[in-house]
């Protein structure tokens, strides 16, 4: 292949959307072609977040100015997204939706969660975008919807088992938090602090439900640094953990099954999971450390487009 | 006196403003009568700061309601405390005024860096409340304009020299921006950064200007902390510096002048200010660290009011 | 009782130590008499903490020098305390340990975790000094074993419920892993990172199951601030949860049971234990959070030694 | 040319080496031959940091042993690395240093602020590495002499201006401070600090001074960031301040001069340097923000080898 594909960043000025264009821009096969915000437009990428380079100006979005792209990655909030992945697809746009709209498989539960679906008969089209457990449908997809940043870790933690009495303990850092300047994110308000969020009622709850098929217990909580991410998994089972870890990884090139529980610099800025298990007769504990803005979001939305485009899995993320 | 005094803090939902009611709460000889604020009226004091544990309800500030206090803390903005300090010095009480609208003795200086003057009659009023500086004057006042954070340390640091060629660097953490959630305030923004603003504009300028009677260069610096301030002042001078520091300071309660270059840790949570002086001949580096939050702004203004009521003057400061 | 009583910190260099020197020497009724430290001697206190402002000589131990004091908080090493203790309780002198060496009840798991007990004829003199469970016998005792800091907030979180399948996820600041200089304390090596550590040995787990009688699964992790203290507690109960903490706690001056999740930033450098339950049929989740300095050490200290001599039990404290 | 060339990385266990082991790592055509270290011989550099990624075993430094390395980065202690960098010159090897040994012309500087030159013989034949002012030196030389951080950041803000008065006021992460756990760089001692140090000493003053010319009053401040640092630059000048850094860099692929002061986020982990001037009158204020790792110190060396080996500059560094 030659001329490679062309890619446009749908909301590029928040977080997760900025670093996807970033990594578009210097992927050796896509082109970054478009990038949209609608609170930013006609500003650089640049100015709003120099350490990513990517000199490229912001455009309000209209399906109709995008020129011809091949695919899109959709960086909207839930709800706003499904709208604007429909009017891609339909004009045959391969998709990768950062947003929850297109994960879960359950209108209902989707509902329940989050708000009246806009777009349910394409739900069916969706694939769930976690290349280590859907990587065959990935590559024929049309609409990946990107895992959530807490589900990527949990899953790739624990889908290898069959366990029960599961609890998730995770921790992240502030970015997961998105742009929006409020009280939560306020620096005084994080600095020396640790806090959960969510309890109980955390939106990756039915995700990660949905992808481990056993209900689970999970809380998460903002301590004081900008990217990173920990799950530490509590189960019973009957497995040998590590074995089926080993076994379930030990051909894919971003996750790591180790020897001592990973710290998040471990993975900072990577699209890499580290994963170590620890386990006492029918207890068992799992760590999964991820840079929840790239392996949880905008690096993993690259890998599922390298697999849509039957590109090498690994290409532009080492 | 037997019984005490009643105080009030307007503006106590900010960051200065809450401390001051922490203070004053605790505080042997005053009474903390009322606390108001504009945006959060109606809430419990330890809704919005738990760690200072006030339980005080925040009512809407009304002048005729606030009963019959003998004092006030005025936390409120620019142009917005003036007009407020009016009216409680119409009515006898006395006010420690937080804000810059009584700091600058030139009207014309006020308003070429602030705004027009609400009140400009009671400039001559005010006594600027630097107790190190203006001990006697600040005990007879009625209105005492507490000076800003930046001004309090290098004002301590130089103003017992003369010097020229004056260079302040001045790097302080984030509550002296505020309790606004902005992007410069926001988490991300701030942590692994340092970052110039203010650059040849910040209003603590002609504040420093008045105080030293030389021109001076001045740039803020924020860095990831949430309290704390560190000035390194550079000059010419032919003063043996340490000398006079030590002379000047001798029986300064809240004033250490020290051995080594302080570190803003060591006055954390503290009225004090920790001042250290290096020299080569003309050249000298003068190091001055306080709390923003405390020395800098709310210890400040009850060091004060322990002098315009006859107090001790380190009572509940220490 | 009209003079005091006159008290001795020793192994006062260390983080734990220096923070009871500065309580007790600001205490209302106990005179701080003297400061020691086996590394450190000759230098004062504060010129290694300057913020806790005691400036007391640290000596070299002898117990033959301490002087007629009344009481000791003893910060030293696990195995390197019980010698010290012995000695000063021989004395007649009442001591506060902060290290393990009482703290277990059974000697053979004292030993498992640690070392080889060097005074086990002593451990039934102790009482486990968690003031909310053990007030009464806490007054009439001549040693007290402080709790370790993860099982003071566990066991506050969870004594007063009967539950199973125990797991409790703690997150701590670095201060906890003391004063010395090591690759897990250097800054680059905590900064923006979030570690677990001790995973399945950490000593403190057989502490917690002593007090709460149920096996416990405990992880603790690393995470960037100074103090500060989470536990997350996820059980199976039959109880009502939130009733049975409302309960325990009425009358508890330095517990608080809250209706949202605490962050340690609510409880910074206080002796408040700030707890919060969620509940959902027989899954419940209990969070903790104190500051591991205070109530997780120093403070806890002296909330026990005013119980030993009869005084308020928050004197010193608020 | 076709096969690259090989490069050996002396001292890879410290930060700079590890980082620069891990920029020729992945060097489209240097080839990481050779990695070493005294303290950790025998652990693989992926042990040490996990997140550079280098799957690579750390040898004790032999030179016999090294093989056939067209070139080394040399990343020992001062007086340390003069001894290694003659062995390798004698045997035709490339050299770029990253210590002070070969920066200073004068024998005499060097040896008043660091030891007995080991090999002042070979201070002749090394060039400066400072790609912006000494390109086509560097090019042809067979020892470069890597510059210091603050050298480095300092120079390139004032290299191209005539000025005096000059101040220059540094703050870094605390990566620049090493590996070795010391007080100094324990988690506590520089959270929520802002702290100078080397006042009136530091050694990169004659560094500076040798480059610019000129006199000048230096002084470094420690802040809790791991990479990054600014330097704050006040000077007096007839230049055109903005004029001449325009001019000066307009060609330059690394130093980007911009309209608004630099936070270090915005080179963090590049090889910018990026540079503001503001001026009033004679009076003018240089910002220039670097990653101290990179920039200050690995990147640059990575730079310096291009241009030794007539490669794009760029190469390995976008």
């Amino acid at each position: 292949m030659t001329s490679g594909a062309d890619v446009a960043v749908l909301g590029a000025s928040g977080f997760a959307g900025a670093l996807a264009a970033r990594l578009i821009d210097r992927h050796p096969f896509f082109e970054l072609e478009a990038i949209t915000s609608r609170s930013d437009a006609g500003r650089r990428l640049d100015e709003l977040y120099p350490h990513h380079r990517v000199e490229m100006v912001l455009d309000a979005y209209d399906v109709d100015e995008l020129g011809a792209i091949d695919a899109a990655i959709v960086a909207y909030p839930h709800g706003a997204a499904a709208p604007v992945v429909a009017e891609l697809h339909e004009r045959g746009v391969k998709v990768v939706d950062l947003s929850a709209d297109f994960r879960l498989r359950d209108v209902a539960t989707y509902e329940a969660n989050y708000v009246e679906h806009p777009h349910p008969e394409l739900i069916a089209e969706a694939v769930y975008g976690l290349p280590e457990r859907y990587r065959d449908a990935i590559a024929r997809a049309s609409i990946v919807a990107c895992p959530g940043c807490f589900p990527t870790a949990a899953v790739l933690a624990l889908g290898p088992l069959s366990a029960d009495h599961v609890v998730i303990d995770a921790k992240t850092g502030v970015s997961g938090a998105g742009r929006a300047a409020t009280e939560k994110t306020h620096f005084v308000s994080v600095d020396e602090n640790i806090k959960p969020y969510g309890v109980g009622t955390h939106r990756h709850t039915p995700e990660i439900e949905q992808e481990l098929g056993v209900p689970v217990t999970f809380v998460a909580h903002l301590v004081p640094i900008d990217q990173g991410e920990l799950v530490t998994c509590y189960v019973e089972t009957d497995d040998d953990v590590r074995a089926l870890l080993e076994e379930a990884y030990a051909d894919e090139p971003f996750i790591e099954v180790v020897d001592t529980p990973p710290g998040v610099r471990d993975v900072r800025e990577t699209n890499f999971c580290r994963i170590h298990a620890w386990q006492d007769g029918r207890r068992a504990i799992v760590f999964a450390a991820i840079d929840n803005l790239w392996k949880g979001t905008a690096s993993q939305a690259v890998q599922n487009l390298n697999l849509m485009f039957g590109r090498p899995e690994t290409e532009g993320l080492l």
